[in-house]
């Protein structure tokens, strides 16, 4: 007797990846370039967010996501930055129908900016397999972490569009080969951008900004 | 119309939780102490193990948990230490089933340990919700995480029994409210040991050692 697996998650997926091409198509059309912000919880990405605020000013908008509490977008608030959070309840990465009412509520297609910064729920793990209209993930992994994650967690690494490595400030304190996580990283992925800074104290940030401003001038309709 | 949600994952899960149960009930009549240990990725977990390792010698077994590679076991291994690693391809948590099996592996029953660590795969999210058979969950939360999350992560300090702080070796660098910690932690959770230690210079680690031991005690035979 032959048996056949159902994938019972196929159907969710394929209507979120529907909502997610939509919503990308809507960006594009708008020039808006928008990153998928993924890191484990404390790699930095409120604080490196924050330094895009102050550099970016209207040019940048963010959906904040995170389990609980509006923590996160209380501190972008404090900046001026265009921000809306999304308490997830529970759940441990962020959908493209969360982004889409997000997108709604913050305004972006009545008042498109640059770039938009969906940042995902703390977890180096779940977010990266799920679509929510980006054109690019980008991964940030802080030198805390250690040099040693690019390929016990892959799936994230292997589907970035940029690397940012965190916490430079700390190098002198901490033992961590960039090298060896540029090199692993590159065994995944053959098209990404690195960026080694210190969100805490701004050092190496413009060149990210730069970046997501040449990639936004690159969709300007 | 009424209509009525059918909970798809409860099946599962169920079988999840006999398996646990059957598990946690095996450990207990062996005198075995099991804990399940959850933290980021980069927390500090292997570390830890390995100054565990060090110190309580052949009284201490682990089984390790990552997506991908078999750098953790090859880690401990180094110290002598009895390790069976588990690679759960792409599964951002372990399951009971993966705990069975690699008790199984280990002769865990055979010979059994004062100690068993679980060492679940790096995520603040997706493990604190399944059970594999542990007695008592513990939480790694290091200082470059910052000291906010606490409530950010809700799930996981609310169900542990014992919270590390680790990396207090670098207090001296990094802001870190551990009274903020502690403080939010109470607020979710009524009966939790809180260990402040530094996995990489052992500074801490031996009343850790200590705990665990009593609680392996209180289990004997």
């Amino acid at each position: 007797m032959s048996s056949k697996k159902i994938d019972i998650a196929a159907p969710v997926m394929k209507k979120n990846d529907r909502i997610a091409a939509a919503l990308r198509d809507t960006f594009t059309k708008n020039g808006v370039f928008v990153i998928n912000l993924i890191s484990s919880p404390g790699s930095g990405k409120t604080t490196l967010l924050e330094q895009l605020a102050r550099a970016l000013g209207s040019a940048i908008a963010v959906i904040e996501g995170d389990i609980q509490t509006r923590r996160d977008a209380e501190r972008l608030e404090k900046t001026g930055c265009r921000v809306h959070q999304i308490e997830t309840g529970g759940a441990c990465h962020l959908n493209a129908q969360n982004v889409a009412d997000a997108v709604d509520a913050l305004g972006v297609i009545q008042s498109p900016p640059k770039v938009l910064v969906i940042e995902n729920v703390g977890n180096l793990v779940c977010p990266s397999g799920v679509d929510v209209g980006e054109h690019m993930k980008v991964a940030i992994l802080s030198l805390p972490e250690g040099d040693d994650k690019v390929l016990k967690y892959p799936a994230v690494f292997t589907r970035i569009g940029a690397l940012v490595i965190n916490k430079i400030d700390l190098a002198n304190v901490l033992d961590f080969d960039v090298e060896r996580v540029v090199r692993e990283c590159s065994t995944l992925n053959g098209d990404f951008r690195t960026f080694q800074l210190s969100a805490k104290t701004g050092a190496g940030v413009r060149p990210f900004c730069d970046f997501l401003l040449r990639k936004a001038a690159e969709l300007a309709p």
